[in-house]
């Protein structure tokens, strides 16, 4: 037990940890070599959870300091022992990847400078520094001329995107854009802002608002109708393609079906990288249609957005130059740590709807970035992304994720070249989805019939989450899984192998092994795979048994 | 400029930063000498903002990846140097303070372990850690027994609070629940969540929903009531007394004239440690009304929620057990970095009001965090409060939060002691507001009428701004500055210096110092004191000049 008193509690604030000392070994071990500290920490095998809780039930505060080296053993063996490895190049389940070293040092950096962006007087050059990091993506996807920069990154009443916590904000904080520009003051209704979404309805008449997106919207969106009071009823989803594409004419027919009804279209959402499929909506068909009814155009590519990073790709995400707004997230394929969110506005004039000040800060006519943002205190991450920008450069960029998308098709063509896994959907990025299928039961789907295919399907899933399940307990690697509906498989819903190959460090070998490994405990399954075998049976899809 | 190939861009994710290089170097100096590191480099003199954004002005995402020694060197020289030192321990205008040094260390760790806090697949021990974090919170707060954190802590359906990046999504947070739980599920109705605000106020016959707060309520309650659809003339301010505490009757009446006129009283929030003046609404007597009138009592103690820590003084929040929920920011009074606020709520099952899923993540039944969060993907910022809980202590805290409520007092007897200047609100916890004022103004003011104080305040405010800003641009120290509505002086608006004094490393000598530093700006001030001089003439309050 550490002693309590005054001077060892200054001496906290004061004295650094000795380099000798537990701690000082970890950061030393962890500036020398990340991964091999990650690799050497953390335990493979999964411990069940309800173990791991039990280091973690103690709701008393304790009452007295413990001494740091001895915590730190604490962290090690009970929290690093049992976290992720999300930057292994076998974890390729989620959108976390690995993370170039510069950031390490420089994520210290940041802490220890320990600036509040909500306001100039707590973070000074931050600010200009945030602006700018705003101007750059802004650009990446806009494009305007040097003199649209100079006269609106750093104006005070103005602001081309906020930056947030990550996506979910982001999407919000768009949203929320959208909801009070066009419930905005009028005559003798102050605006939403004011008087509150009811009397906004009210005074223009209007039943209800909905927005529309395609069945492949991020579920933060649901999440963000609910928060703004508009209900997520009222957000529709639109059918897809065979593709995963919204189809433009069920948009067209959903907007003129909202009209019919008396509500008024929100917004209209295209998704720029799904996150279950990858896939881009037709962004400027979607625009058209968007102008069509006078509504806000959002494109959420908190993925998918860096893409436009690249001159070969960018052109799949054409037409999000002519959104509203837009979603980005850093710390998916920007390779910057969690917690790096933008969301961009075409006009630098939209913030307006949602501007705020307060006495002591946020004045009027101040430049402090908490006026326009949803969140308050907020810690300088938008260095992280400077300075990735910096050191890795656009054609850095390109490279990481020209990289990411030949190896989604490798790995696309290796589990076409197998005859008992298959595509479920095509990487059009670097994510694709597809599942195990015993040999004779792939080729035995190939003309199946409905009935079949619905019989079947349930057998299958079942079989898709053993693999994915015990392959995470295994530790050796990861892929995540999730739920689609097929066209090909008459939109059964079925559940699907998911990986996003944005780990630079993830090799062909190693993509091999992953399908390999999932062969064997596929294999093992063998109560799972009977069941499948006698379904077959029933459905006269087998014949004989050898 | 730094090549583009392949093998360079692998090198940032495998090879470490050279200890002997520039990043190699600011990290070990960082390690062994945080307040030093600081001191060196962080430029005293303010240079003006506009200068300081010729620096961050391109919004082109450069082309060619640049040397992270390079981009080493222009982040000290440009960005670093015109950061705040917020660590200083004379900046003592905002909540920001020192940090222990252990934190960097675990910060780093933090941040390349690169968890994502939203589900278990990407932070298996992270999320029974924050869990944990959140029920001590609970605890610190609501007291409860070992049986109900058992029971309640760790279970799928149900959450006693949420980590937020800030006190400002835990308030909205706090407020999004307790609009879903009036206007939930009935009959026909499917509740707001899926039907929005309109419908719901509809159904349930209300003409709006009203939340009070005193006037002293933080800027963040105005921008919930704007993105949940309320309002923000819909969030009510009630009069304080002349200790800037909510004036209970004042309340009553407020919540008897919301029903009169047909609207329901969706919240009654309660303020600990109001942000401009450090004061503690009466919460035991707010509870009652909130009882009386069956509404959600949301307490907002952001700031003054650590004093709980303290047995001394934690029944300065008597009544807080009563909330419904409570926001409290670790990143204030807790001493851990920038985006650690959280919201707590008394009943595990509130929660259920704003629970989301979807197919590949936060599933029915997972124990992912993210079903019962405004944000989605979220970084482990939870380690840092466990860790400082741990190594500090409950007994270190006490010592810390009584120790800043000591030197509070201390203060307040200092500029009590001056003749030419004065406390305009007292020290509650370690919050102070003052002003100068010229020795005979002082003595003059002590008996003015309402006229001469209306007369006289607008050139005490000009005085007080002047003085802020030039300490400020000084960079000696900081203090903030915000506008109140003294009872002691008719209600006029007077400006007054603000100060926070949780920095430990603050002494009784700098206070000496930055008042006197104060003094002395204002002896140069000599056209706005002129103009005082003058309007006491004129007003008949100086009779000669000598």
């Amino acid at each position: 037990m550490a002693e309590v008193n005054q001077e060892a509690l200054y001496r906290i604030f004061t004295i650094p940890e000795a380099p000798d000392s537990t701690l000082g070994k970890i950061e030393k071990h962890l500036s020398e070599n990340l991964m091999g500290f990650l690799g050497e920490h953390i335990v493979a095998r999964e411990k069940p959870l309800q173990e791991i809780e039990r280091d973690f039930e103690q709701a008393n505060i304790p009452e007295d300091p413990q001494f740091v080296s001895e915590h730190t053993e604490f962290l090690l063996n009970k929290l690093v022992a049992h976290s992720v490895h999300t930057a292994s190049p076998k974890f390729i389940g989620h959108m976390t990847s690995a993370l170039p070293y510069f950031l390490l040092p420089l994520a210290k950096l940041m802490v220890g400078l320990n600036q509040n962006l909500v306001k100039i007087e707590t973070s000074k050059a931050f600010t200009p520094l945030e602006r700018n990091v705003i101007g750059m993506l802004h650009h990446l996807v806009y494009q305007q001329d040097a003199g649209f920069y100079n006269r609106w990154m750093h104006s005070a009443q103005h602001s081309l995107g906020a930056f947030c916590s990550g996506g979910t904000v982001a999407n919000m904080t768009a949203l929320w854009v959208a909801r009070n520009r066009l419930l905005k003051p009028d005559g003798d209704f102050a605006g939403i802002a004011a008087e509150g979404l009811a009397a906004g309805l009210a005074h223009y008449g209007y039943k209800k608002l909905v927005v529309l997106v395609s069945e492949r919207g991020h579920y933060s969106l649901a999440k963000a109708a609910d928060v703004l009071g508009i209900g997520r009823r009222n957000l529709v989803s639109v059918a897809t393609d065979e593709n995963n594409r919204i189809k433009v004419d069920a948009l067209r027919q959903a907007c003129e079906k909202v009209q019919q009804e008396g509500g008024r279209v929100l917004a209209i959402i295209g998704v720029a990288g799904t996150t279950e499929t990858g896939h881009i909506d037709p962004l400027a068909e979607m625009a058209d249609i968007a102008r069509d009814y006078d509504t806000h155009f959002h494109v959420d590519a908190a993925w998918g957005g860096a893409t436009l990073l690249s001159n070969q790709h960018r052109g799949l995400l054409n037409g999000i130059e002519h959104a509203d707004s837009v979603t980005i997230d850093a710390h998916k394929q920007m390779y910057v740590p969690m917690g790096a969110g933008m969301v961009l506005f075409k006009n630098p004039s939209l913030v307006k709807a949602i501007e705020h000040h307060a006495e002591y800060i946020i004045r009027q006519g101040s430049k402090d970035l908490g006026s326009h943002s949803m969140e308050g205190s907020r810690a300088g991450m938008a260095m992280m992304v400077f300075s990735a920008m910096h050191v890795i450069g656009r054609r850095g960029y390109e490279l990481l994720i020209n990289n990411s998308i030949e190896k989604a098709r490798y790995f696309a063509d290796l589990i076409r070249a197998q005859d008992d896994f298959e595509v479920i959907t095509e990487p059009e990025l670097c994510l694709l989805t597809y599942r195990f299928v015993p040999k004779k039961v792939k080729q035995a789907l190939a003309g199946a019939n409905q009935e079949q295919v619905e019989r079947l399907t349930p057998h299958l899933n079942a079989l898709t989450r053993y693999v994915q399940k015990r392959q995470r307990e295994s530790g050796r690697s990861f892929v995540s899984r999730t739920k689609l509906t097929p066209a090909q498989y008459y939109h059964e819903p079925s559940v699907v192998f998911r990986v996003v190959l944005a780990n630079p460090l993830t090799t062909e070998a190693m993509l091999q092994e992953i399908i390999q490994e999932q062969r064997e405990i596929a294999e093992k399954a063998t109560s799972l795979r009977g069941a499948l075998h006698t379904e077959m049976r029933e459905l006269g899809m087998i014949v004989s048994d050898h």
